[in-house]
């Protein structure tokens, strides 16, 4: 068929760029772009709704590359959709060009970074739950590779997107036999794949990934789909479709070819027009991502001699904004009788997002929801969080600003022992540049904090205390991101300590204890862990008899809050002196595993005591 | 029938201490056990082969625990085994007692540590994948609940699972409805589980799981299996099954009952006599893991001016130690060919594991593999890692002796980009208790680590480099865990800089860079990231004019070799100034982003002269 004829030159076109950057590059996934070229000219040209003026229109369909070595290709698709010169793919994979070897913020089409596999589908997913819930006519398609299907995180991802009915999205498995080091564990069986998509609850269709009849009538399909359920199109390709010497080749992943095999290759193709270019839609209507409005208000209250658990306050603050800002999304991982995030799900059913035990999925869809512009908040218990990591790395490398409460933080969660107990929380999540690390003590604390996480443009993380805590502060104290406050002090102070979260007590109760023995000392609740206070901790440092900082919290020695302030006071002559949890808890009372790690009241008292006699 | 009647009342006996323990404890989750009461109970008396005095005797069956918050049903499993007195059962979730929240190594009969959720069926799959190649007659049964079969490392096990034909695996899927904070995603339409088993390759039964009848059918079916695939008994059961007040009730999960309750539901299980003893059948055979031999040989030479990629050394070490001890294990996860565990499974590979792209699985298959007195290595990149923290997190409360290695770290890998960078390994490995982090620099002391990753008795990280690096020692030096190397020294250094990876030839580069100008530094290779060489550190600070140390590492700031080196010379006086990685890298050449990094030679040299200049 004639059109067909077009839309081969199209595919062709595509494959040309995917080889010609590469091999300037030398190196990338040439063979991997060939697969998928003839099903994603085809859903460019035919069917993608899109103003390349206005990629974060929350009208555009999405494309979301999940195999995201096959960046060529998604670089080569918006440049034949205009978007830019061809000629610049030639800086692929060079310092400084947007066309970096896995997508990236950079390049502006790019709806996450990925290149870490698995994590597309969930992306996908958040963009398709948006629009489903706020009846956007957006279309989300994701090009998933087959080695990556061996990923659980797509597993979550299906039954995620069955569950919510996501008919509005599209997954497009790009089925070429060979993964990075060998054949998949299922190579060209496609029915492997058909199966467990349709025990996943998809719409599934198998074709043939270069014929274009096929192909069309998939497409037409899928787009047309209204039934409730999402669509799997699994399309049996060839790696290196296109190119003789490559074609299905074992040894070819990501290898660019060589100028003279470039030339074979680009011989085969024949004679491919530059000018050729995609038809796209343009979408039907325009809304862009809002910013935040700084002005959230919360009614909440708490009476001077109560107890209160931070994770409540969170929970209770969270769904006063949420019913102020309809940016905001909740996502839960069933716990949100523990997190709290319940009390927001009864504010705004609507915006919350039930993920069910299955947090790398939340994570990624809390990425998409991100790159529409809403607010995702996350939470699950701060230990639960490991099981996400890569997913908060991908995240942040797409720059998306999911705001995470982790609950039932350190050992004094007591009984549920070390399993349940986030206490490498702080070393993961202040790891990545810029991600914001809070650890309010108590409630009005955490009360100011939550609307803070939103107003920040970035990814936060807030600890919460599973006990329940006295108040430290009133109504009219403020909290920062980046502030601590003194929370005890003399004019003859011996040293300082700094605690954060519940360690503040023990901190204050340590002052107590030496206050007795008529040893002052400073303490300073950090809040904010990262950033953390420098210049805060210098001035105390700088007023105590001695400069020595103790550091004190209920996380593990390394990485926690300990190390962002010895590197803040570092050059400045301090001694700082660690105290943290070094050996794995168990079951037991809050009491008794805070004195078992070395980190309450007494230990406090004593590591004081033993500093004064050293320097006294 | 009678043979029931007798089954009925061990099953209540179960019951009766899963209730009292907990209520003992005052907390805990009583009703996850009851659902899991009746078939467990059918499975120890009738179909496990275990003797209770050999816990690690590899011929015995395994029973895994997933759902790990079912722990008073395992603890009452073996106390009515024989194991121990029920009486101490009251010790539940007591400081001290073996009887955790959750199973932990200090009960000697967990096979895992759980509590994080969907972990378990990847360690049963590790446990009965080395009694399948090794043929050990031991059967592995796992007893999942139905809320963690949303978590994806589920269907990565599955998948693995019917891969390797592991039909002495046998999944007991406990779908009880109810998960924490509501009904599961199926609820009880177990149906939803049966088509999702099947089409990932079980054999799966479905039943009802208080029908004796049925579970007794489906276990003698389920031991006779030997068709290739494993099993999966999809078992319909009420949360709380026995208890008229707690059947299938919202609102009990992870809730004790109270005195009075726990009487009102004792009575309703009416007398269940304490003597009842399930009636294990013993081992065929004893085999109990083996201690590590220690003389590992290798034969690999290098040649003075060639360059060598420790990955690539690390994997032909690895071919070498893994012919000369049958109980090593190389798990891949489809990147041998980068981490040259491909070398491995030339040699051996009926004891090389291909695990595909799942890391999480990966590592779980690996804690499984620890628990039998294997050496499981588990290889890719580091990055890669972050998919299994919180696999690996558990592996170290299971204490799991894997032994990790890490390729493609810090920007040094240049055009991939940052998805494939490992730049937060050392924060995530460090901050676990005693994990032992390396990164050798060149050949000579890569090889020579190796082997003291295995005769290290506990978990081990080796960072290793993508690109080739000098030759800095030679055949006959040696290289130790905690042990660190100085390169470049003399008497009149001015302070000392400690590198660890590819920092280190930018360091020596900068000391080559500084001499010219007359000023001295002393150069340190920190291969020990974890422990750090403390002593060396202090002897070289002392040794150098200033009392200041430079660390310069290809990772975040945070959490890295940086902040051990500051940890070991606090108390000390030093001034530590950490130069590393502050923000997402790029695409582009190692030296260019080692240099946009601010970590290469001219940024190392140019602080150096900064503090010089200070202090001159």
């Amino acid at each position: 068929m004639k059109a067909f004829e077009t839309l081969k030159n199209k595919a062709n076109l595509l494959r040309k760029w995917s080889m010609i950057s590469t091999t300037e590059a030398g190196s990338g996934h040439p063979t991997s772009c060939l697969s998928a070229a003839d099903i994603t000219a085809t859903l460019f040209d035919k069917y993608f709704t899109y103003d390349t003026a206005d990629p974060l229109n929350n009208y555009n369909d999405h494309f979301v590359l999940s195999k995201g070595h096959a960046a060529p290709l998604l670089y080569a698709l918006f440049g034949v959709s205009g978007a830019y010169p061809l000629e610049e793919l030639k800086t692929l994979r060079k310092f400084g060009s947007r066309f970096q070897g896995h997508p990236v913020p950079a390049f502006a089409y790019a709806e996450a970074a990925t290149g870490s596999l698995g994590q597309g589908l969930s992306v996908g997913a958040g963009l398709a739950l948006a629009a489903k819930r706020e009846g956007l006519p957006s279309r989300t398609f994701v090009l998933t590779g087959d080695g990556e299907l061996a990923e659980g995180q797509i597993w979550e991802a299906t039954n995620f997107a069955s569950h919510e009915k996501l008919d509005n999205l599209v997954a497009i498995l790009d089925i070429n036999r060979l993964a990075q080091s060998q054949a998949t564990m299922f190579g060209h069986h496609i029915e492997e794949y058909v199966r467990r998509f349709e025990a996943f609850g998809f719409e599934v269709t198998a074709i043939d990934g270069h014929n274009f009849e096929e192909i069309d009538q998939a497409l037409q399909k899928a787009v047309s789909n209204t039934n409730g359920k999402p669509t799997a199109i699994v399309a049996k390709t060839i790696k290196g479709k296109g190119i003789s010497f490559l074609e299905d080749k074992d040894g070819w992943h990501g290898k660019a070819l060589k100028k003279d095999d470039l030339q074979k290759a680009l011989a085969e193709l024949g004679n491919v027009d530059d000018q050729l270019r995609f038809d796209l839609k343009k979408p039907a209507g325009k809304l862009m991502p809002q910013s935040v409005d700084k002005q959230y208000k919360t009614a909440i209250d708490f009476e001077k001699d109560k107890t209160y658990a931070t994770r409540e306050v969170f929970g209770e603050v969270l769904a006063d904004l949420v019913k102020q800002d309809k940016n905001i999304y909740v996502l839960d991982g069933d716990v949100m009788n523990s997190t709290f995030t319940e009390y927001a799900k009864k504010e705004v059913p609507e915006r919350f997002v039930e993920c069910y035990i299955a947090e790398q999925n939340m994570v990624s869809v809390a990425a998409g929801l991100s790159r529409l512009g809403r607010v995702p908040f996350a939470a699950t218990f701060g230990a639960f969080f490991t099981r996400a990591a890569d997913q908060v790395r991908m995240a942040r490398v797409s720059e998306a600003h999911i705001k995470f409460a982790g609950s039932h933080v350190g050992v004094s969660i007591g009984e549920d022992g070390p399993s349940q107990m986030a206490l490498e929380d702080i070393a993961m999540f202040g790891a990545w540049p810029d991600v914001v690390v809070l650890q309010p003590a108590d409630a009005w604390s955490a009360a100011q904090l939550v609307p803070k996480m939103i107003t920040h443009p970035g990814m936060v993380y807030m600890r919460t205390l599973r006990p329940k805590t006295n108040l430290l502060y009133s109504k009219n104290d403020t909290f920062d991101i980046g502030g601590s406050r003194v929370l005890r002090q003399s004019d003859h102070d011996e040293l300082t300590v700094a605690a954060t979260g519940i360690t503040v007590f023990e901190a204050l109760k340590a002052a107590d204890e030496l206050e007795k023995e008529n040893i002052h000392i400073r303490v300073l609740d950090c809040y904010s862990i990262h950033p953390i206070d420098a210049e805060a901790l210098k001035a105390s440092l700088h007023a105590t008899r001695q400069n020595m900082l103790i550091t004190v919290e209920d996380h593990f020695a390394h990485g926690g809050m300990g190390d962002f302030a010895a590197t803040a006071l570092a050059g400045t002559g301090a001694e700082v002196i660690k105290m943290a949890v070094t050996a794995i808890s168990q079951s037991g009372t809050m009491n008794e595993l805070l004195h078992a790690a070395g980190i309450d009241a007494g230990h406090i008292a004593q590591k004081v005591r033993e500093y004064c006699a050293v320097t006294a």
